[in-house]
């Protein structure tokens, strides 16, 4: 999916939210405790409760790995499940030497057809360029995440700058918005706003959204530009908004008030 | 594994030497193109060739990835061939924030019954320590890494020092040298002096001899310690040592020459 594409479902849909499937399968309702498809029954169920308000789906490989070829079964099954107009994200953060990336990009955007992966940069440029060689396809490198490790390397001052900036702006030289986006976590407003002066055509994909504490009508005040320009990634919010045997129709009215409150800017 | 059997594996076989199974469908030797359980067969020859070498094995698992179920198939059954005196080491470069975190090394620790995974740094405390919470088990993270990228942000300036000193310096208080390693390239023979001062007791995991041009008389001299203390790791250059149907021979032939260029030191 192209970003005139993406920018039309965003258009159609009047949302930015992406659902993030970080399924678990001890977190499933109980009528789906222990079967050997319920995780697979459970992300259908969600895509087609959340699919009206969403525009992006987000496979949290970890999730999936942890099952073994199960799993991965099953991450095989919601990809090939997600309607065409959505965009997919394979959140897997992968980031290695060249020759090894190869093959990292193969897995997400050939033997799984993914749109996009995330990105993990401390490698350098070799590690991501061979994402950027896919034509037609994102990487999605982490810029500055949501989560309290953020501060560690991430806000490290770099000379003038901090690190996360230094991040943005190298890697930014190396592919155009039509290929790459970065993840910059809801969490710290201040520096989404400057992201945002650093980065003003990029997607940014955003995540913090609900269980980590972000606003989302900050960040829509902060980050979206002409083009929308982001992806709001909700995934526990949803997910798991009802535990029963409704939590199909709880994550459909949680998608739609997400959706509701993002209307307004879009 | 635990650090005084793996220092009594090295000491017994007078080698720091991992292999590193970076094995991919398309670099078979011609009899084993195309079969089914191709890369399976090349691996246990392999291990069978160079066992009496090597002290640890390092199962890149993008090359299995990217092979999708099958891959993932020949991944576990490389790793439940692996003698039971050798270390073995997933390299999967994971790193995301808690609860993700939680679930890869769930995968690279119970559903893949690795000893070790390589860990990458970039989003700080909350992203390493679940792989630190698993008694018996080992993180690897990412310091100083052999390849061109390195450049990129490792050897960033943040203030009196490099971005990877600083990276290897906080990451230390998270753990104990028990069950906490680093890999720092080969490639960079200075800088391995310098990590070998800021890390006396630590082990590393030292990637980059071979195909990437790191010296080995070098790397032993900057960076022994009493207990050893590294992990020398060489993929291509002994599994593709060969490329016919005496491709095991040649690579029994190449890890014995390290070996042997390895004891002068042990």
């Amino acid at each position: 999916m192209n970003r005139q594409q993406l920018v039309a479902a965003i258009r159609q849909k009047k949302s930015v939210l992406c659902v993030g499937l970080d399924t678990s399968p001890e977190k499933l309702p109980e009528h789906l405790q222990g079967l050997p498809d319920g995780v697979l029954r459970f992300n259908k169920a969600i895509i087609d409760a959340t699919r009206d308000y969403a525009v992006a789906y987000k496979i949290n490989t970890a999730f999936y790995e942890a099952q073994g070829l199960h799993g991965w079964s099953a991450l095989q099954e919601t990809l090939a499940y997600l309607p065409s107009d959505v965009f997919s994200i394979a959140d897997a953060k992968r980031g290695d030497i060249g020759n090894t990336a190869d093959q990292y990009a193969k897995t997400f955007f050939e033997t799984y057809p993914f749109h996009s992966v995330t990105v993990a940069p401390y490698m350098g440029e070799d590690s991501v360029r061979p994402f950027l060689n896919h034509k037609g396809h994102w990487a999605i490198v982490l810029g500055l995440t949501s989560n309290k490790g953020s501060q560690d390397f991430q806000m490290l001052r770099c000379g003038e700058q901090f690190l996360f900036e230094e991040v943005l702006r190298k890697v930014a030289t190396w592919g155009s918005p039509e290929q790459l986006m970065f993840v910059i976590g809801a969490t710290q407003d201040a520096q989404l706003r400057r992201v945002r002066e650093l980065l003003p055509e990029h997607f940014l994909l955003i995540p913090g959204i609900g269980a980590q504490g972000g606003d989302l009508h900050a960040v829509c005040k902060s980050a979206l530009n002409q083009d929308a320009g982001i992806l709001v990634n909700v995934s526990r919010g949803i997910i798991y908004a009802g535990h029963g045997a409704d939590f199909a129709t709880c994550a459909r009215d949680a998608a739609a008030a997400y959706q509701q409150q993002m209307s307004v800017y879009l």
